[in-house]
């Protein structure tokens, strides 16, 4: 099985081409592939295929074999390689997810894509602006967006002196979220620029979540510390976020990047 | 840069034939291919050079650019590498390293190397027998054993339950141990088998150490619990030790396992 290891903001997986390769039991080959140590190592698998209503299917397999959506980070990376790959020779490609048909548009630059954005629909306020919550004994105040998933934005200073470990849980499995709930700490630089670090339910601490600064983006502006383009640092790289308010939508730009292709002999799957 | 990633109980290197591709930096390409996310992933690069005066040289680096001397199961796959690709026609094959001139014993099936033993060298003796050591408020027995590299013994039951994070730095620290030393806690299952989990001076616990196996078996054949030869149950596989009593040297066999191959863009190079 021929694969492509991409990467956006440090968030990694496995690509295959099934246009032009099949993978037979890809719950199984998310698990073996993805292991960093007896695998190729990666966050999961994504499957690129065919699809009837868009210019291509993003099937996309977490690191357990379970199912998962929509990734921001990752389907960029799917519109660079489905550029890149003359999948699509165009720079508006559309792509079919768990999630519904997410529209992305490709900046490229000497016919490779070098940046995506992807038009990540409409933030939809979940609490009150701001709400109150006592998380492990501490108050905090918070901001609820839901961008498909659910998203608790917080204001703080010094994030990187936060113990993550200790609070996202907090917020996580909070009663407040009988869903549970992905937690954004943001600190605000200017009214351009903005840091945060990410709990993600079920995974914890994670380098990037595309969803979660939209929502960081999106909490921001409704609170009027920054303009409606702004750009977030996060632990794997910088995104660039502008809330639409006339289409009330909201656009993530970032990297997508091709880091190797190899040969995964199948034998083992 | 064609390149084979290659692991022996999980501890996966990024292996260059040299006899064909040239790596001008390897120091900085070290650290670019092995980080997890952004690169291809592996404790380090491992060039497979030629040499004059063995059929091959191990050139190591660890993730962090530094030069490694030896690696048992890093040299497992040096030896796999160079049978499968014909750079060694032999099952007897001599590896240079900057531990010495190492010798290697392939078992084929099929022209493909399923398993290689390592002549590990002398074992040599550094404590009394048993000696004591208080370490973090608690009092252990240890057995000193450098296989060129150091190592303390412990003996225990129900080695599941260790807080090695708690533990390890108590050893790798002590001042009765200059150079800092690796720490292997040891569980004997019967005369033919053990268990042990291994806290390595610099890396914390890993899967695996080859030396480590060699270190534990002897010191486990000297106390009287085992015969000379021991399967060794690490967290990533089995090795099978022998100390040879004549020969007064320490046979490792293990699997070597090529997961897949790939090109790296040198364009960050």
């Amino acid at each position: 099985m021929k694969f492509t290891k991409m990467q956006g903001l440090g968030n990694d997986y496995v690509y295959v081409n099934c246009f032009e390769e099949t993978v037979k039991d890809p719950k199984r080959t998310a698990v073996l592939v993805s292991d960093r140590h007896f695998g190729i190592g990666a966050d999961g698998l994504i499957l690129i295929q065919p699809s009837d209503i868009a210019d291509c299917r993003m099937d996309m397999y977490n690191m357990d074999g379970s199912r998962g959506a929509m990734c921001g980070n990752g389907i960029r990376c799917v519109g660079k390689y489905a550029y890149d790959h003359h999948i699509a020779d165009k720079t508006k490609i559309s792509v079919e997810t768990l999630s519904g048909v997410k529209h992305l548009e490709i900046k490229a630059v000497n016919g490779k894509a070098q940046a995506v954005t992807v038009d990540m629909g409409k933030p939809v306020i979940t609490s009150d602006l701001p709400e109150e919550i006592v998380a492990e004994g501490t108050r905090y105040e918070f901001t609820g967006i839901s961008m498909g998933n659910p998203h608790a934005v917080v204001f703080m200073d010094a994030i990187e002196e936060l113990d993550l470990k200790q609070i996202g849980p907090g917020f996580e499995m909070h009663l407040r979220f009988p869903d549970r709930t992905n937690t954004e700490f943001v600190q605000v630089i200017d009214r351009t620029r903005i840091k945060m670090r990410v709990w993600e339910r079920g995974s914890g601490e994670t380098m990037a979540c595309g969803t979660g600064a939209c929502a960081a983006a999106v909490a921001c502006v409704l609170a009027g510390y920054t303009q409606n383009r702004v750009q977030v640092d996060l632990l794997g790289g910088t995104l660039d976020i502008t809330w639409d308010r006339e289409k009330d939508t909201v656009y993530m730009t970032g990297p997508a990047v091709e880091v190797f292709s190899g040969e995964w002999d199948d034998r083992a799957d």
